[in-house]
């Protein structure tokens, strides 16, 4: 049996720790990805939300950063980031408009739409304000996003609007399945190439045909694509093990956490669901993974309790012992934590602020 | 279709909205239903994470409240409240040990221990200091917890530990089910009953007998109990709704979402898994519920992304229309907001900030 121990110094159990070195490696080849493709590297912040990573991250040659909400967006700017991609369909209400036109006076930003009617409103509150417009197609995931041959009528109502259209972007989520990765790399391109050409027929620009997720990415056609934008790569979690997107020796964060109560071949951990983050796909193992016993399973998290359950007659970690839990989905977990823990094999080395936490508006 | 429109001044959606009149309307009606009962009322603080708030529950008759864990205990002495029950089996590290004597120096603290180890572990830690320990019993949700003819085992340990043992405890989570309910709260009555007795025969105090949430609360037994816990009662949320717990008109908090996207008998709203979380119990029609809208579904959610399904041939509502969503389990939005935007019927009163969330060591 495996068995973790800590520093003195660390705080009480649960935190989420960083290997610094994992992730710096998981930064490098997805830069080394990018560059080899000849495809531009947005990386998506949302998934760390930390400005000493994206600093990283552009050092590394990314173009910018994608960010979900506009609130990550002014976190970003603050941080120096001078090109933002707000991949969001954004409904502009009044408050918003404002926020918006501020961000671009002081870097370039652009901002999705998906539809004709969000274009016009976009135009309505933000035109001449420098903001550049991407039109979101679906792929297949079947969230937001026009279908691909309606890119350009959604382009020109953009256009009409006094916006600057650049390109055409989707997000391939239905690639979040087991054996789904390739065909869903697929059908981004697919989706990709018929909205550009749309775009480039009706006489408007495509330069920026933008992909990506981290389970997609190594399928991502570069004779379609021109950027990707993956998030979860630069930590990785029990999903992306679980996909076959990585191994555990990629997987950078873990929540730390204390066995607390046992019985039988089950322990308790006092990492649940408000570290974790509960998100739980049907094709799931389990609540997330145990990075010292990949033979457990997660059965069940409550808010402040992880179940794991070992297999019948093995060793089971004595009460107090520390293990590495690691999410299912790294974005919810850090979107849980006020800071990260960054240790370098093992020892305390930076505590990072999770600058853009809860800022989903 | 009912929309809702909200005054100017409120924030950029999604946030968390509490409407103040349903909240005080949830808080008089349990402390009544505890005074009725003669039970203490304890309530649990994890669901709001507030002061303000735990204030009212205090100035209404609770005798103290119950935390989850020790940074939430922290934040609550803080705000002036001097009896605090951590309702769980906390392993006592050094460091932690340090914290936990600081705060029983200022208030009656009560800790919740498991097993004869942990309790020799405590009492190693933090005999002497005036800690008092609670044996956690089994109910039938099987988390943690003893079983509740060992309790006495447990408690004869803690007491030669050097801790001043002063009752039982349970959670019967296994409420939480269609259906399940009476039988939970007789589960409840009957292990407590059990583990008060084993405790008493072996000449230790049981003066406190406590369990209770909000799905049993209502069939607690007063004959053998003499304490109850609810938590989400003070907001309320999907899963009471559709466990028969309260009614639609009983939900004080919802996230104020805006339209961003459509497509056919469906709408997406920019609140996601990172404001309403990601709790969904099998037996839940969906991720949350619409408050306006309980004929529609929520299928699906993103990070920022809800997926809202009308039936078929119903009227939708257009992009940009604010809806109140609901979440599955509130204790989890709320620990992903920084603020709670206080209402009277539409009208801000006030903002509180969450002042525990995150406190999850």
């Amino acid at each position: 049996m495996h068995e973790t121990t800590f520093a003195a110094g660390l705080p009480s159990t649960p935190f989420l720790a960083v290997e610094a070195g994992i992730m710096e490696r998981n930064l490098a080849a997805m830069a080394k990805h990018a560059a080899d493709a000849g495809l531009s590297l947005r990386p998506h912040a949302k998934t760390h939300k930390v400005p000493q990573i994206a600093r990283k991250q552009l050092e590394l040659g990314a173009v910018g950063l994608t960010v979900a909400t506009l609130g990550e967006a002014e976190v970003f700017a603050d941080a120096g980031c001078t090109d933002l991609f707000l991949a969001y369909p954004l409904w502009v209400t009044g408050a918003r408009a404002a926020r918006i036109r501020a961000l671009a006076g002081r870097a370039t930003l652009s901002l999705g739409i998906d539809s004709a009617e969000s274009a016009r409103e976009l135009g309505r509150a933000v035109a001449g304000s420098g903001v550049r417009a991407v039109v979101e197609v679906d792929s297949g995931h079947h969230r937001s996003g026009v279908q691909p041959a309606d890119a350009a009528e959604v382009a020109l109502a953009a256009q009409a609007a006094g916006l600057d259209v650049v390109g055409v972007f989707t997000f391939p989520g239905h690639g979040y399945g087991p054996g789904k990765r390739p065909q869903a790399a697929a059908d981004e391109a697919a989706a990709l190439a018929t909205a550009a050409a749309a775009l480039t027929r009706a006489g408007l620009s495509a330069a920026v045909i933008s992909g990506g997720s981290t389970p997609t990415v190594a399928g991502a056609d570069s004779s379609v694509l021109t950027e990707i934008r993956p998030g979860v790569y630069v930590f990785n979690d029990a999903q992306q093990v679980e996909l076959g997107s990585c191994t555990f020796e990629d997987v950078a964060l873990s929540a730390v956490a204390t066995v607390v109560s046992s019985s039988g071949n089950t322990v308790i951990l006092d990492a649940g669901s408000k570290v974790l983050g509960a998100d739980q796909p049907a094709w799931a193992t389990g609540c997330g993974r145990i990075l010292e016993h990949p033979e457990a399973r997660i059965t069940a998290l409550s808010e402040h309790h992880a179940t794991v359950v070992f297999p019948e007659g093995a060793a089971v970690p004595a009460r107090g012992s520390i293990l590495r839990a690691i999410p299912n989905h790294v974005c919810a977990a850090v979107n849980l934590a006020d800071e990260l823990v960054v240790l370098r094999e093992g020892v305390l080395e930076d505590v990072w602020p999770v600058a853009a936490r809860g800022r989903n508006n």
